[in-house]
């Protein structure tokens, strides 16, 4: 079993993998790059304890022995060095990654596996330069990990069965539910089916076909949804879900209107639920109303 | 207010839009084109009791009183005259819309509004057919109409504010809620979204990325939504599902093992929710279960 588990990179997904692994037991080192970047990831574990007291029904006691089990650090020799299992969350930047892989190779542990919680790049495009291949893949998580509980395990094609095994094992020993990708697949599960989702639905609104909650509230009574993608979008972040469109449809001239509305609300601070304000006004969102749907 | 309502086709659709509109009070006359297919209709409006005690907790004198509101005719003259509000149910196929339309045009009442529940075809494309195209627009419901209770209307840029307005507050007054299209949209607001949404998940599965409780599974954690793509496919049937799946993407290679897949379990029977078997089997399916999710 992998207990001894670093997260390279203490950001939002980061921390949260890190609180999660520790909550259910790990013993987790957290690694940033400077000491700045260490003493923001302290303050997102430290928020974190509301979430799990709301939503987990986490006791004081647990709290405290949560961190107590999370040690941060800036020293590769710390992070790296005899780990079970070291999650690389860095930011979405090839350079960056090929850079911290070339050092965990240095450092790591013969058996220890190194998996890679990117959204956007596959394990096989990395693999070569993490050194041992047979134990890299990708292991993906979604935001607010507590909740949305699932974690997608993907290897490529020279990722080992035993790598594959003990990352399943790994993530049900931290109440993840493992959704084991038998091929590469850009997106995963969920991004494959939800990307475009949210794409369709900006386009009826951004096309004027109708507006925002409309679109929801037929969403939401056709298919039972307690949420509908407006709602979604303003949870993922509109910076988020417009750079992600930038790269889908900077190229389609139909696309265009769709973009240049998402870059004006943005404009206009309206980023979703983080400001307060997106497609609704947070708190108490309009789609969570009881007359919503009548 | 539209009181006197025909319903031109008899079929799943049609006696569910009969049906709704008798139990709230409209005066209807369903109209086919054989006694067989009347005979059919009758069968189906009975079996909508059981439907509406379950779900709309109607009582057995609103049941009668919704049946005395019904009438079923072969007879045109009868079926389209004196109407305020014809909804055309018919087959979609082109020539069977516009024989029904060039009839309809012959018997209406001058101010009535003729309205087309057409699933894959825009107004513009029959409006001259009419008669009278400031009179006609789409209006559209869903299957399980008392359930999933959204009208979407969608007018041509011919249609008149008038009709859009009348067709809106017949929507509300048989309590539907309805959501009014400002420009034509191929498959309207809800299957702008849900067609390629199901197309994405069938891929996932098709293409053995992942098994289909597997994909629902992701879903149903990374939405909260009551049930997954796979759930819903057996639904609305696979039969359904892969015709129009074949004509999105019969052209495309990259989905051709999908739509063999598909067209596999429709040649054992493995039709969805009414064969009892599809992607899960019925009652119960394993989606419905508490153990689904963990």
């Amino acid at each position: 079993m992998l207990e001894q588990v670093t997260v390279a990179g203490g950001g939002t997904l980061g921390s949260q993998i890190a609180f999660q692994s520790a909550f259910f037991g790990k013993q987790v080192i957290v690694y940033d790059i400077s000491e700045d970047a260490i003493e923001k990831a302290r303050q997102r574990l430290a928020n974190l304890d509301q979430n799990y007291r709301r939503d987990m029904q986490a006791t004081p006691a647990q709290l405290v022995e949560t961190h107590q089990r999370i040690q941060l650090t800036t020293v590769p020799e710390q992070a790296f060095s005899h780990r079970d299992l070291i999650i690389e969350a860095v930011p979405e930047v090839p350079t960056i990654k090929i850079n911290l892989y070339k050092q965990v190779a240095t450092l790591r542990a013969t058996n220890s596996i190194l998996a890679s919680n990117s959204s956007t790049f596959l394990p096989s495009q990395f693999a070569d330069e993490t050194g041992a291949p047979a134990q890299f893949a990708n292991l993906h998580f979604a935001n607010s990990i507590w909740q949305h509980n699932t974690a997608e395990i993907m290897g490529h094609a020279g990722t080992s069965v035993d790598t594959i095994h003990q990352l399943t094992e790994f993530a049900k020993s931290i109440q993840m539910v493992p959704i084991v990708l038998k091929k590469e697949q850009p997106g995963y599960v969920l991004n494959t089916m939800l990307t475009p989702f949210l794409e369709n639905a900006a386009y009826l609104w951004g096309a004027g076909i109708v507006d925002a909650p409309t679109v929801d509230q037929t969403w939401m009574i056709g298919t039972g949804a307690p949420e509908g993608p407006f709602g979604i979008i303003d949870k993922v972040g509109l910076r988020t879900f417009y750079s992600i469109e930038s790269q889908r449809k900077g190229n389609d001239p139909e696309y265009q209107p769709i973009l240049e509305q998402l870059k004006a609300m943005i404009d206009r601070d309206a980023l979703g639920v983080e400001t307060g304000h997106g497609f609704y006004d947070y708190p108490d969102p309009a789609y969570e109303r009881p007359d919503f749907l009548v």
